[in-house]
């Protein structure tokens, strides 16, 4: 019964100590800028985000695409003075976005059924806030409406969000259900939704939506713990649909059907002093009646406060998988960055294991738990690998998830960029093979790892993807056909040597030929006259008017020349061999964290603010984020050290703006958890992770086979950046990785820290 | 296993003695003007009607409705020169419509993706057609397409339609998918269309659509008997759909996933002369995956004729049900009637009993079959009492379906007009009671018949559906409060009839007395100073500027006071009492048969053609259907054998053009199957049926329960039109009607035909 997941951390509830480890999470960090995480309230890896959004933008300008919506990707910019209302689905950290589906918001006194706008909050339902108010912990949010002074609360379990609203004394109490609204809201967003007022406490129907999903349905079932006395809707539909005879109906009030594209319900309520109403608010990927099973299941009951305990529960043990030593801001960023790393990928069925597949039909999962929200192109990097180390079976799971991926997929293919039953396609490469060799060669295979294979090899094989055919026939994707055709090429090149590692465990010999020939394609996009990758034409000559520092449309996506060219990640000694050895290599990656980054340049780039920059060097997006353990290759290795303690401490705050960039999905965070612990995967689909610098004190990884690994770094202080030597369970570590097997075996590692370099350590 | 319908009838298949009885039906007959019947193929009470469609006039002219898209109600019309194409999904004579699913067009020669104009057929894809090539017989349908060369073919299972298409020799043969055509298409109706191209000969997806159904969704499996060489589509969505990552691809051919809201889809191939390419194309309300299963079981194989000769025995075992011995006008009339009797209600669930509910999830029917495409206002008549005779079981299968459809229904009614998991609310009354009062009374109850009691009571007391509280209260519509409020209280006043009778004999006192007492609420609009039913106001006056043969928003529907004032069917007595007895009633409803209409009544006079009209008497719309047969309740009961076989005669042709009005899903051809061998119900609810004049020779009843009910009618010649004297079993039949017991015990009933009336019998 693994479905029952509620009920396994109901247990979990009674047994951990409250808030030992949840007291440091802080979830208002990113929500000030480029985080674009979300403060509300979600379990681990839970299907509801119930958090609030606070602004409406119009989707267009002048007729023009309105940027700032792009702030909106989690619904919630800290520097908004109003609320608009709670909704109940949000990405975390993402660059593009979706969802925001169901927003609920409470009002008292005159109805109005549109939100208004941030500058005349009192023409629509909105409300002022203030941060004073708000409090955000894990599984829990509240914050003070004062416009009409309803003390709003949130919690979840896995499918249910669970509101609680404190109502002042009202003969006038509304609670509205707004099915426009949505996050990156264009017009036709919403294809069409359906409301049924199934009795005087209960709402079924659905928000169907063409967005980065493109063909996506969520179906939900809304409880009141108290009956209205009136509902009603107001819908805005501008497209033409048949009403005939609907007519001979009054619809305007308790009319209890309701479908369209604009509707806005309202539900009326007299309220006491501090009368209290809450809302269980099920979601469910395949119907209504699943919705309502959900419900039932994971909260029969109206105890707001017990629902949050079973929530914080469920984190607290989550988070002391990792129990840690370290000063107080170190503290808060580890498990603030714990907590981003386990929220996506999200469950993606219903409590009776059903779910919607890439088919939109509705499937039935038979043993493991179906996982959606892949944002592999972030996330392979270190989110699935820390998985392989703290969540391994969730990580296998979300393997079988994306192999039924594979087997729905009309395209053949594994998932690109996936949510909710659709493939977006979102970014470059097929990353799915770096999470599936990674798990395969450090044996976490709860999964068919040929059958895996066979999914990888016919993805990677898939010629009319993304510029692959060029790929596979020239080596190298030309620019002229295909934009960001360097960034495509090295991407494909490292996923190639993944599917070669993967095929050489599992002794597929043509296979592992083939694509440790194909991994070597970066050599293809060198050009030895500059020093850096650059784009290729078809002809094969290099493009002109190339600029090391630029970005856009410049061969490369979210990075330029100068970040894209060190990404070989599977070979760091051959491409530092290529690229001049030591001797100029080293110089020219000091120069990468040393070069001011002029102004024009920043404009640019994607996602990041300039705290996500130290010098050229991008952290506020992927490609970089191998690059600080490069120096490891060189004879340098102690840059690395002191790369990775600049980077964990400029670019990582417990506050409202400590994100430096877009948190991805958890890709952001899981960087700083290993980078933090001291350790890091250069290259998933090794066995290795390159040692770096760790922050914390001490780290006791309680492992799910039983096993504990633990990490000490000795004599760590402010300024004792650099490693002076390291023991691997007592014994001196004469290289500058550890292995997968060293860490699940259970152990001891134990860092020496000093204020300088040990530059004998290699 | 009884979901196998299929099968049961491939036996019947081998036992059925061909086209004994499907030679004489002509699916033709009505598909000119207003009938609103389709030529094409389907089975008896089949989910697919596939069958041609002769234009697509645009929804809109000059910003208004364009009038002429209601004359393809069912897709074609004979006097058109062309044909668009082929769909799946018609309504057989409604007076309103939707459907028009899937449009199926073989080309040759240049790709056009268009339908063109009929003015202009060489612009799109349409083809010239003659009658001369068409052959329209039970479940096949055979047409040239004249530009292309091309040789049509159709055929059905219950869910499957299969096409076969002989092509010319061609290196560039097409066949259309068409998901932009529909009927009743107006601009905004497609709300999402979705395919798939799952392999090089088999495509699923799903048509969602807000027409008359306002939340319809349905799916279907394509299979190709031969590997199209290449695919595209042209995707006009003119609503802002997001595109974005979408663009890696190459996507206007062979790219295997297409969504939208205008989507045409084409499929090429090199042809040989005389190669056939044949199409299956399964439906489900459910799933694409359940409209693969329901391919697979239902039409497993690529035999063409299998299919089509499986159809016809389905169709001769039907029809069997009542042999007949008529002159050939006659033999076509009845069988024609009888064909179109039993299309409609339509079979709608899945091979493995899945279906769609009213609150949209997904139903698994247990212990019956589900049925949907209720059009309860004509069909109560006489189409469910014929049911009740030819086919009970189905009767019984279809209130379970209305039984369920209440359980599901957010408002707690039986269904009014129903279809594909929606209630459209179409026409007026809650008729469900009388279909389930009529099987009570007759004991055809293979249901819960207390249960089904209680449903009719909570429908008839649902007080916000169109004006019912106003009538609870004040025992009639107020027509300032409601509109077409006469014939909205004759017809309560007659289902409360129905209800009150069922209470009886389900010893249900309290509901007896009630719903008796509403039943008599007729008198409430009888204006005794006009002789007339009359709207009254909410003041309990009658309206002023009352018109006897005005319809047009005269407080009647489809009908004027002169026809609706006759609108008493389960008190003629009362009536004909109230409004003066025989003296001044015969004279009356003489009256009605004998004036003329002026032109201007006759243009406000809904669905019927000039030959739809009796004097004032108007057959071609229901709420007439009855009145030739109140004669019997006055003294000149041989009136009704008069009237009746003038009907019979004037309103009948086995031709194009041979249907008055809207066959409305069959309840006019039952009118004529019943009225044709001399009895008619004339209130449903009742077990009676008033005998009339037969136009058969003989009739032979094979009923279910195995009796045999055989009516002769001795002299039968023209100008015999009057019956002499019955015999019931070889006794003098001493009145004016049998009882449902003596038809379901067998037996022989003997009309002796005579050419003047026989004054005396009674």
């Amino acid at each position: 019964m693994k479905y029952f997941l509620s009920g396994i951390f109901l247990l979990a509830a009674l047994q951990a100590t409250a808030q030992e480890l949840t007291k440091y999470v802080k979830p208002i960090t990113g929500t000030d800028r480029m985080g674009h995480t979300f403060p509300g309230a979600t379990v681990p890896f839970g299907s509801v985000q119930l958090s609030p959004e606070t602004d409406t933008l119009p989707y267009e300008l002048n007729g023009k695409y309105n940027r700032d919506v792009y702030k909106y990707c989690a619904g919630y910019q800290y520097q908004d003075k109003t609320i608009v209302g709670f909704s109940h689905t949000h990405f975390s950290g993402t660059g593009h976005s979706d969802l925001g589906d169901f927003l609920i918001m409470p009002t008292i006194g005159k109805l109005q059924l549109n939100p208004g706008t941030a500058d005349q909050p009192h023409s629509g339902y909105r409300s002022a806030y203030s941060h004073q108010t708000e409090v955000a912990t894990p599984d829990y949010y509240k914050v003070k409406l004062a416009d009409n002074n309803i003390t709003a609360e949130l919690t979840t379990t896995t499918r249910v969000g669970f509101h609680q609203y404190t109502f002042p004394k009202s003969d006038s109490a509304h609670i509205i259900l707004d099915l426009m609204y949505g996050i990156y809201n264009y017009p036709d967003k919403n294809v069409w939704t359906y409301v049924r007022v199934e009795n005087d406490s209960l709402i079924t129907g659905y928000r169907q939506t063409t967005g980065w999903g493109r063909t996506r349905t969520l179906y939900f079932a809304m409880a009141f713990s108290k009956p209205f006395s009136h509902y009603g809707y107001q819908d805005n539909t501008k497209k033409e649909v048949y009403r005939g005879f609907w007519r001979k109906f009054k619809m305007d009030q308790d009319f209890p059907e309701i479908a369209g594209t604009q509707i806005r319900a309202y539900f009326n309520f007299s309220t006491t002093e501090g009368e209290k109403i809450k809302i269980k608010f099920a979601l469910s990927p395949v119907s209504t009646e699943n919705a309502i099973k959900n419900m039932m299941t994971e909260a029969p009951g109206w105890d707001f406060d017990a629902i949050k305990k079973q929530g914080e529960a469920q984190w607290e043990a989550e988070l002391k998988k990792v129990k840690v030593k370290a000063d107080e801001e170190t503290m808060e960023n580890f498990y603030t960055a714990m907590y981003h790393a386990f929220i996506n990928p999200t469950i993606y069925m219903d409590v009776n294991g059903e779910y919607r597949g890439l088919d939109q039909n509705t499937h039935r999962v038979t043993g493991f738990t179906n996982y959606t929200t892949f944002s592999l192109w972030d996330t392979h990097r270190a989110l699935h690998p820390l998985f392989n180390i703290l969540q391994p079976q969730r990580n296998t799971d979300m393997i079988q998830s994306m192999l039924v991926h594979y087997d729905q997929s009309v395209h053949h293919m594994l998932p690109v960029w996936s949510n909710s039953a659709n493939e977006n396609w979102c970014m470059i490469g097929y990353h799915s093979v770096s999470v599936i060799a990674d798990a395969v060669i450090k044996g976490n295979t709860g999964f068919d790892a040929n059958k895996a294979l066979d999914a990888c090899v016919n993805t990677a094989k898939h010629r009319t993807y993304d510029g692959l055919g060029y790929y596979m026939d020239m080596g190298y994707v030309p620019e002229d056909k295909n934009g960001s055709s360097v960034s495509k090429t090295l991407e494909y090149a490292y996923d190639d040597w993944c599917i070669a590692q993967m095929a050489q465990k599992l002794n597929r010999t043509d296979i592992y030929d083939e694509f440790s020939k194909r991994a070597l394609s970066y050599r293809n996009v060198y050009d030895p006259s500059c020093g850096f990758m650059r784009p290729k034409l078809n002809d094969g000559t290099f493009k002109k008017d190339f600029d090391v520092l630029n970005t856009d449309e410049a061969g490369f996506v979210e990075g330029n020349a100068w970040n894209y060219s060190l990404y070989v990640p599977h070979a760091p000694a051959d491409m530092i061999k290529m690229m001049g050895g030591n001797k100029r290599f080293v110089p020219h990656l000091d120069s990468l964290f040393d070069v001011e980054l002029p102004d024009k340049y920043f404009a640019a780039t994607e996602d990041i603010t300039r705290d996500g920059i130290i010098g050229n060097y991008v952290h506020g997006n992927e490609p970089s984020h191998h690059i600080a353990y490069l120096y490891n290759y060189t004879d340098q290795p102690w840059k690395t050290q002191q790369r990775v303690r600049h980077i964990l401490k400029q670019m990582y705050h417990p506050l409202p703006a400590g994100l430096s960039g877009n948190d991805d999905c958890g890709q952001m965070s899981a960087w700083y958890i290993l980078s933090a612990m001291g350790f890091y995967p250069m290259a998933p689909g090794s066995d290795r992770y390159d040692l770096g610098s760790p922050a914390i004190e001490e780290a006791t990884l309680n492992l799910e086979n039983g096993k504990i690994f633990k990490i000490t770094a000795r004599d760590q202080k402010p300024g004792n950046i650099y490693v002076r030597k390291a023991e691997l369970n007592g014994k001196l570590l004469n290289r500058l990785y550890i292995t997968h097997d060293e860490i699940m075996q259970g152990g001891d590692l134990v860092f020496y820290m000093s204020a300088k370099p040990n530059k004998h350590h290699k």
